[in-house]
């Protein structure tokens, strides 16, 4: 009954989404094949996208002509950009969502989007032949043909949740598991594995008194995460803070003896740097406070997010406890939180491209891989997209550097070092981190993205502008003369030694407290020749003037790494007939089966050491 | 870990929802508890309220203080008065509703509702202590004490789903069924019934070519549900009409040999009055087309419901089908029709208050009780809260009689008759139809709703003055006298004989098809006057004098029906000491235990002569 689809895409979370908007957008005929089409694009645990290196990796989604940030832009409720006092490799957009605006943006985006069909049905199978995927099967015992599939499944392969002592089938609060995919794969040699992760309960904000919390406001001049023209918000929500004390601990620890995780029901491992509460005073039991963010969940709603206070303890001591919360001494709650375990597949199964080393023409993104994150999810999932889309279609894999963004690194880690707890992305992953900031990931990508034939001309022409204005106005600093009388008064002002003589802007830019807008306004001709621009084009110059010389080191080092990172090994060496190479090396390079010496040398437990031995065996 | 509350209500759809905000409205404190809060208020079948019947339940509803009303007007996407061109008894308002935005609103407005708490759980099942419920007990473990409780789990108990020979459990497609409460019913005494009911397809309306079809639009002058302030619509979205034809029904017959209806897979009954596309041809094999109405499910999205084709065949059959239908060609399905079987409770179970003979203070409504409709469900939500409140506040009970209300009528129909087969309301269900119009249920209801705390004074004022100003414009229109010279272009017009000296105004309208706006339009001072006035209030008058003599008519004969409607009979009677007294009629007048001759009467196997016995033992 179903035509033979190009890519069929099976669930509709982060990953899924991306994955179908960018297949289509590419020219491919996608199915999008999800359990529930009322849930599509569900945020299943934090009202919020974005934050520290999650934001960078939304911004580069958009750049390369995804959807997230654009969705993101227009459901957003409070926009902030976080690390602003730090340098702008750090600096980190981060948006507080609407929940159910979120998800329905997203079903409407997709639904305008030509090319992507819908099918509600669970997924039981994929079909393969001739060692490729070849389609899946559904519940209903419908095959449903396709040339390449991507499976974003989520939590819901055999997902178990887990609330104290009782255990509840299911892939979500109140929803079903998916059954028969793990099984199937297991039996194609796949190896599988369980992971966990968590979510806090939700509460009434009618019964809090916010009154004792600290307000969080949303940035002054909030920016936003596309490139493209959404609007930034002209109205925020706030968020609050409070903190647990030691008598919320107390009470936490009663539920101890009935907890899945402490008492080893749960076998997964679960994300080490978004713990549970009962984690968090297990593990810094020193600490006699933690923080709590009370997130809104919408425009409307009154449920409230309780942001650090993930648990799996019965749902009694969790009320309990959460009453002894400053502010929540009369708290309702919606729903209790809970832990879930899941399957996923080591990504060392996988190739760059997502594509799995067992099955051709098979992609896996998101949870499935062992990543945690809405934002590692989406990035996923389109590259998966593209990779599915550029293999049917004989072109080239794309793969992305670790030094041209945030997404090479998160998927050039998960292929060659596995993970074996959930995965987040952070600036310390990234080696190349003041190359991947937020502002510049139009410049890094929309180029590629284009030629893709994923990222509209629109954006190119965007960027095109914002490059070329950013040459014209680094030019006019770096020769442009600032004289003693013009900015002195300003200089005392900012804490910064006045000048003796006319300095060029550029200069005096580099210093630490002073920043292009202080110059523009205190010099009025500065002032009027940069408003002539597109404020990112005057941002941008700043940046790349001030942290010229950082940058400059950043990309000849990339570059010498690059020589190496290009350097094909895939089937040259036969790392058996190598002695020198250590025990551990040689298992590990036998099983990622590197693609290039850069990748052998990220693998971990294959040293610096090791890597010359094989330069030297390949006569480098 | 919860404080007891006064009602607690089991479930978030049409009834639950009314249920709860009344009930809260009202004074009770209330637990809503849902599986899920991400689907309350889901519109399970097709995204429209109102149309024959249910149209006046919704005015009901609203009249009363419920919130059914407005939701849907607030919501709607279309609005349509069915039946204009037959008397005003018949007259219905229908509305096309934006699915995802009628379940917002009411899970908003719910929020916003002092009183409502809400819970996420599964209910397991009832605690009842000394024969009166005491609260839930839920999947968690948690037992959460309250004083009354409503049962409205819809299609939940035990469902079952059959697309041709595939069954899946659940209680909507890819939502989990409900276990425990059946069985614990039964084991208390309850008789518990399967029951079926269908849904179609929903396809891609981009996939569909709305040039074959006929389009249907809303009102040039769309009105509304509500009596309050909520806004009629400033644009509508229209509705597609196209045909089923020997071809589909062909395709369809060789799924037969598939159907869990006719391979007796299903073994509940399904509604007579909306069946399914398999069952109408074989129902009526001589017809050789069906009417599709093609309706959009909401303002943005592409999905559409194809209403009139309800089907469990196997969805390659329901695809091949759909596929011959003129506009259908290339249709793309994203969804297929399915029949669900669940659990119900003969509702002759039940006190006119819908509270259980067998446990007290506990309710059921909805389909539960085995009607289907959105309306049906919130209508008794509504009067459930009512008497669960009134109950534990030792207030008498509320009961509409049938000369009153379609409220009343369904519930005398269910609680006396009781149903083997999904109750869906119909105006000839309604003896007293004349009286129970749409435009009239404020001036019949909103006093009484707003003396039991359920409708706020600001409606109870507006009915006040719609019910002075309607006397007014009647007065007037009794006494002015229209000369022959004024009206008789428009008497010819309208093809009515000319008059040929002067008339009351009031005698013209009495006339075939001659209404209020005629005059007001051919008479310049009786348009001047009338624009004074509200339009309900003018429309109301031209209804009330138009209809006179039958209104008065019907009014009269309710009286005396009313007469036996309330003499008590309850525990007066010793049914099995008449032996004059029928044996079917005695066997259902013990099972039944009416409290009034007038409800005596209208037990099916109680005649007319087992009546007259009565009247005779009671000394009448």
């Amino acid at each position: 009954m179903f035509p033979e689809y190009d890519i069929i895409v099976v669930g509709a979370g982060h990953a899924g989404c991306e994955a179908a908007a960018a297949a289509a957008k590419m020219g491919s005929k996608v199915l999008l094949a999800t359990m529930n089409m009322n849930t599509i694009a569900q945020m299943s645990c934090n009202p919020a996208m974005g934050g520290v290196a999650k934001g960078q990796i939304v911004r580069e989604i958009d750049a390369l002509g995804g959807m997230s940030g654009i969705i993101t832009d227009k459901t957003m409720i409070q926009f902030r950009m976080l690390n602003k006092s730090k340098g702008p490799a750090m600096w980190s957009p981060r948006a507080q969502s609407d929940r159910m605006r979120f998800a329905e943006e997203w079903r409407l985006t997709l639904e305008q989007t030509e090319n992507v069909d819908f099918w509600q049905d669970m997924v039981t199978g994929i079909e393969v032949a001739d060692g490729r995927a070849a389609g899946i099967r559904t519940s209903l015992g419908i095959t449903i043909p396709g040339k390449a599939v991507i499976l974003t499944n989520g939590t819901f392969l055999n997902g178990i949740i887990h609330i104290g002592e009782k255990q509840l089938g299911g892939g979500r609060a109140a929803e079903k598991s998916a059954k028969g995919i793990t099984e199937q794969l297991v039996q194609l040699g796949f190896e599988a594995g369980r992971m966990k992760t968590g979510t806090p309960p939700r509460v009434d904000g009618r019964s809090l008194d916010y009154s004792k919390m600290e307000e969080q406001f949303g940035d002054e001049n909030p920016s936003k995460f596309s490139y493209t023209d959404t609007q930034p918000l002209p109205k925020q929500r706030s968020c609050y803070i409070t903190y647990t004390n030691s008598e919320v601990h107390e009470i936490l620890k009663t539920g101890f003896e009935k907890s899945p995780m402490f008492q080893g029901r749960i076998q997964g491992l679960g994300p080490r740097y978004c713990p549970s509460i009962e984690d968090k005073i297990n593990r810094f039991a020193d600490r006699d406070r933690h923080q709590i963010f009370v997130e809104p969940e919408g425009w409307s709603t009154v449920e409230v997010y309780v942001n650090g206070f993930s648990s799996s303890l019965p749902e009694d001591v969790q009320l309990k406890a959460l009453r002894k919360i400053e502010g929540f001494e009369n708290a309702k709650m919606f729903r209790p939180g809970y832990a879930i375990e899941y399957d996923f597949f080591p990504p060392t199964q996988l190739n760059l491209t997502l594509e799995t080393k067992l099955v051709q023409n098979l992609y896996f993104a998101g949870q499935i891989n062992g990543t945690t994150g809405y934002e590692e999810a989406a990035c996923q999932g389109l590259m998966a997209a593209i990779n599915a889309h550029n293999k049917i279609n004989g072109k080239e894999p794309f793969v992305l550097k670790r030094s041209e963004a945030y997404i090479g690194v998160l998927i050039d880690d998960l292929v060659n070092k596995g993970t074996d707890e959930p995965y987040r992305m952070f600036t310390s992953r990234a080696e190349h981190r003041i190359l991947l900031r937020q502002d510049n990931a139009d410049i890094r990508l929309t180029k590629i993205g284009y030629e893709l034939g994923l990222a509209e001309e629109s954006r190119l022409k965007a960027v095109d502008k914002k490059i070329a204005e950013t040459a014209e106005i680094i030019a006019y600093l770096n020769n442009k003369a600032i004289e003693p009388e013009d900015i002195n008064s300003m200089m005392e002002e900012l804490g910064s030694a006045p000048i003796t003589e006319k300095q060029r802007a550029g200069q005096l830019i580099k210093r630490p407290n002073v920043e292009i807008e202080h110059i523009a306004q205190a010099v009025t001709s500065v002032g009027e020749y940069l408003s002539k621009f597109k404020q990112e084009s005057v941002e941008q110059a700043g940046i790349q003037v001030k942290y010229e010389s950082y940058i400059e080191k950043e990309y000849s080092m990339a570059a010498r790494m690059g020589e190496l990172e290009n350097y094909n090994i895939k089937g040259k060496i036969n790392y058996r007939d190598i002695p020198a190479l250590s025990k551990e090396a040689k298992e590990k390079l036998l099983k990622v089966e590197p693609e290039t010496i850069g990748q052998a040398s990220r693998i971990s437990g294959v040293s610096p050491a090791d890597i010359s031995v094989l330069m030297v065996y390949l006569g480098k």
